[in-house]
């Protein structure tokens, strides 16, 4: 049995939001299609949120608890609502005290919650060059769930991580063993 | 006389940057420009890393001023530092309070500072969207300063408002008179 | 009398194809709501399909003629439907043709045809900073017309005019009268 | 020995252009990587500006083998030079004919050539989505050579190539297999 490290990163200014749901579901769905391959996934979901004023700190234990979890993670989903038609401050935040080319290496997922579909785009536009930046490699379409689909929530990850599975296998299950 | 009412708003998470310095050096030649042709401008310098903590909560005195100050200007200067290729998170965080299409009928003006050319695009690809998408009307080209060229931040920004003058007259000198 | 050149550019690799009935009705309802205010509007619509052949080669009559009524323009109406989330790549030749800051001075708005909601931020991400490129002002909002709704199209433009009067009208009607 | 098929394709108006000999040292330098790996690779390379007006046609024969090899490719290795700061037209009026999720499951890399680093992010915002709307999997940073360090283009493609590997690796060397 082999082992990655995995960090979902929620991006909402709100604790405990849709977004940490749809980003749970997200990293629980890859985690079940992984193990059964024998690759075991250790999450730690970080809810930016809870970090509160801490964020705003050039020196604090929380934030640079998380900060490390993500310079030691192989796989990273990281979740933002679309505000004004593209992701969060409170995400861009945390991803700003991320050193340049601090994603070097990991798989990063970009996963977004949209009020209406008029803003899917911001994923590819906005949020992957993000990740890019930071050197993540980001080999499928990012995830855009709408609002009115949370319902539904499980078969639109199913859906999105079917069509993924061919881009992320060879660089989770085959790289990591 | 005529007067409009303009709002400098700059997101640098450190305090008096020179993300600031740029910003009102804009500011101050836009109003060195227009006060001779008979507009005065009531500015507001917002430096928003002063808020501090105050920026995560949902009701706060100091946010909300600003808030209040930005839904009454006629103009907006807004800058930032480019972090991971595009605007930093602390401005982003205020951008996310201003209520849906409330920069509706107000003049923006994107402005950056890069540490190097190869991101100067953020400016027209990541930045001016949120400003769009927040109803505000953006007639120029954004402003983008390189740190090596600070030393002749007045030139830079000269060069820059000479052509922006000619979008900018109609929308701030004929039409507030 | 005042009076105005405009160019409506359209990029759709069909002739006489629905974009070109969309990009016609914005700039009917432009000029209807001009000429009242004592600026006329002198039209030239250009379909680029019509070009051909003509559009790949260095040196063409009617490609050149089409450059130099877009030199001489004061206003440029650019529409192009929605192919892979971005413009065509018919429009974007004739874009390419024109020079460096080609489109200094002139105010341009972009219109896009989408057959989904999902591709809609795509005017403000890819379109407009083309034409900013170029040097544009693009005062207003980017036009989306669903294909859904051409059967309303009167009332879409209708809509997106009435909110882009207020930032149009300084630059069209104050500036050439 | 296992075989894949590339496709490298050069969307530069002028025919055997530098941007096709970028392209050219990109393929060659990732075929020189795979094949002591164990991976023959069978390249077709395409200079789109050969393809002339039948670019322009509903049904050209030259046109529809260039689709079918497209089809049939698992790394598509695809080169513009920057104009106005995004791909070129005659690029996208290649890329606007293949069918919706025609690169679905294939390895794409975005190849750009600048004349000025100011316009390099076009590769991340402009180019890649392009890509990742039509299902291509992008697992690398986009490679962009400045026009002034032609001189050294080994150099520049060996060192990407160098950070590329890892994410490369898996997807062509392991899954080919």
């Amino acid at each position: 049995m082999k082992s990655i490290k995995a960090v979902t990163l929620v991006g909402n200014p709100k604790i405990a939001s849709r977004t940490l749901q749809v980003a749970e579901e997200v990293t629980g769905q890859v985690t079940g299609w992984l193990e059964p391959q024998g690759v075991e996934v250790a999450n730690t979901t970080v809810d930016i949120a809870e970090l509160g004023g801490g964020l705003l700190e050039w020196e604090n234990k929380a934030v640079n608890d998380v900060l490390q979890r993500i310079a030691e993670c192989n796989l990273l989903i990281a979740a933002s609502p679309i505000y004004k038609a593209s992701y969060t401050g409170v995400l861009k935040m945390l991803l700003d005290r991320i050193p340049m080319e601090g994603l070097s290496g990991r798989v990063a997922i970009p996963v977004m919650v949209a009020a209406a579909p008029i803003h899917m785009l911001a994923v590819e536009t906005h949020f992957r060059p993000v990740l890019i930046e930071l050197g993540a490699c980001c080999p499928t379409r990012g995830l855009v769930v709408l609002e009115s689909k949370l319902g539904e929530l499980s078969d639109v990850v199913g859906k999105w991580l079917e069509a993924a599975k061919p881009m992320l296998a060879p660089l989770l299950v085959t790289r990591s063993s």
